[in-house]
């Protein structure tokens, strides 16, 4: 009799699924790693792997090698999760993982992304005992701040990396990035992302006096309509047009009869390769400055655009993804940022592989079981693609 | 050897000065009388006044009257008002008043309108007792809600005195209308004041997925630029055009990366005679039509517009201020809002009449001291202009 009841886990879970439900029952709210990153190191220890951990501040991170010699292909990822959001909203509790009776592994980083990471751990524990002397060489890179500052976190790593000359030619980040199906969509590159705070001063005074006073609402309003109406670029093959929206606007006390003296609007660029920071800054100040208006603007670059264009990593991957799933999978470079943003300054390849998407960051997170072991799968593949010299490439 | 130090209130004041340092020492803070009103009740009884006490909720107010024949002046004003602000912005203490070595009278109420009440007073006091049998009947209309929502002030007791027909032909409120001089402006009339709430509605959504979502900030920016530089009217004579101004703006959680799903904007509308609440209301909202908004707006109808055009009244000042300053006032409708846009829906004649407004609702307020006692000659030549029969008029 079919039921919605989660039925207990049992002992005969796999053992992606097994590792996966381990690392969901600690609930590492950013930068918290709780021991998930030692589960890996343990298994990965035990298969020969040489470990490098890389604590920065309150952040964890672990840099993990396995052979000699070639080409380093690493799989990247996070055991931080987001916090669990209301409570009493979750069917089960976020950090008590249950698979429910259809097949739905449920707790919050079931989908982003500590399913995966136990995908990639027991793919590298069957590739390494089938395959002891792979070519090229594997490498873990986790963090335990994906979801927060990612200052000390991959990007710390990273430069770390940079400055010792680290090789690092092929990269897989475990997020989630499938749409419909596993693996129907891999992420092969990220629109850059720019924010800025901009702040236009005006006169502050009294409604009833405006000739004393220069509104800065009245100021702003067909500035911030020039931009947002503003055709930036049209995009390319690979990425879709820079974007422009402002996240939030904010001027005045509350008296309804005052003429603020301030206004504050934020905004954010998700840019293709069309264009580039120096030119959106240019761009807006140029229109800003058409406004005739008192203004200062802060900004922060959170992400060059990056793209990894077709080579050996995408077609491994494209290759993995059709043997497990007998679908091919597109190419999307859409979506908010990633880890990627930084490996990807080192000269990596780098692809976004990971299960479905549709409930991270939400309550009820989860992701089909079956899904994870399939995905286990594929990161083998990809593996056998990129290092098994005997196989067709 | 002239000095900056307040010098101690000596016994020779003036009965006004006396009268308006007594108000301001009582911190009648809206709605607020501490007595204020019993102190000047007990002036007008001496005089054979007859006393109403009219208090509506926490407001006090009070109608006296002096005389049984003929067309009614009524004095209008307020005694409570606005907080001091932060005290050690303060050279004296706000409720401490004192006049410094320029001949100021300093403290909260100096201007707004605490002098003017003790001119009213004196004016009364000097006239009533030179004429007791003057022509006409004379009148207070004291309150203690002014400065505050107004509601169970002045324009509790108009609609009282509607319902029992009252008779109110002249009223001279005394908020400080002098801008440079005492007596540089009378103001016979105000602008309408109409207040809207507006609430656009988009769809929330990630920065990253813009198709997804509706940005209502990018929806309301032409919108706003179009009511800010619409030409609502040219006014008139008596009056300067219309005017609109956003006073607040809203929107966005501080998230950078989240579009938000709605924007709140507040803005006001001084309106003259030229157009009416209805139109602009329905011009305002053909406007946000036109942008193709998902809004709904809030109005508030803070006060009509009013005019008090060339008659006995307006005469009667003008003569009042040549007749004291040796200056020919200005009439002007500028300015905010007063309790004469009630008074006026009686059908009176309304001027206002006072002080200079240059520190009032500031820290600091203060007002010449001297100009009090001329302000208390004006009111008492007015008061000869309009009741004494044997002056030429
Ligand atoms: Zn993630
Ligand atoms: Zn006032």
């Amino acid at each position: 009799m079919p039921t919605t009841e989660p039925q207990p886990l049992s002992t005969e879970l796999s053992s992606t699924l097994e590792l996966a439900v381990e690392l969901i029952r600690r609930p590492s709210v950013t930068p918290d790693d709780l021991d998930c990153q030692e589960l890996m190191i343990e298994r990965l220890e035990r298969l020969g792997f040489t470990i490098e951990r890389l604590p920065f501040g309150d952040v964890k991170n672990f840099w993990a090698t396995h052979g000699h010699h070639g080409p380093v292909l690493a799989f990247a990822g996070h055991t931080d999760v987001v916090p669990s959001g209301p409570e009493a909203q979750w069917h089960t509790p976020p950090f008590e993982p249950e698979i429910d009776a259809q097949g739905m592994l449920r707790g919050r980083g079931a989908a982003d992304m500590k399913g995966s990471l136990a995908a990639m751990v027991t793919a590298v524990e069957r590739f390494i005992t089938a395959h002891p002397e792979h070519d090229g060489r594997i490498a873990f890179l986790i963090t335990s701040d994906e979801e927060g500052p990612a200052i000390d976190g991959t990007r710390a790593v990273v430069e770390h990396f940079r400055e010792r000359n680290e090789r690092l030619d092929y990269c897989i980040v475990g997020e989630p990035s499938s749409t419909e199906r596993l693996g129907d969509v891999i992420k092969n590159g990220r629109r850059g992302s720019l924010g800025g705070v901009l702040r236009v001063r005006g006169i502050q005074g009294h409604v009833a006096y405006p000739h004393l006073a220069r509104n800065p609402i009245h100021q702003i309003a067909p500035a911030l309509d020039a931009l947002a109406t503003e055709h930036w670029d049209s995009g390319n093959d690979s990425f879709p047009g820079t974007s422009f929206q402002i996240s939030n606007i904010r001027s005045g006390t509350g008296a309804t009869n005052v003429i603020p003296g301030e206004v504050e609007a934020i905004f954010n660029f998700r840019f293709s390769t069309e264009t580039t920071e120096k030119e959106l800054r240019e761009r807006t100040e140029a229109i800003l400055r058409d406004h005739d208006l008192d203004y200062d603007i802060s900004w922060t670059l959170n992400g060059e655009p990056f793209l990894t264009r077709e080579g050996s990593l995408v077609e491994a991957a494209i290759l993995g993804v059709e043997e497990i799933t007998g679908e091919r999978p597109v190419l999307s470079t859409s979506g908010g940022t990633s880890d990627g943003r930084f490996i990807a300054t080192l000269g990596s390849q780098v692809v976004e592989l990971g299960p479905r998407n549709a409930t991270i960051h939400q309550v009820n997170e989860c992701v089909r079981a079956a899904d994870l072991d399939a995905l286990s799968s594929i990161y083998e593949a990809i593996l056998k693609q990129l290092f098994v010299a005997q196989r067709t490439r």
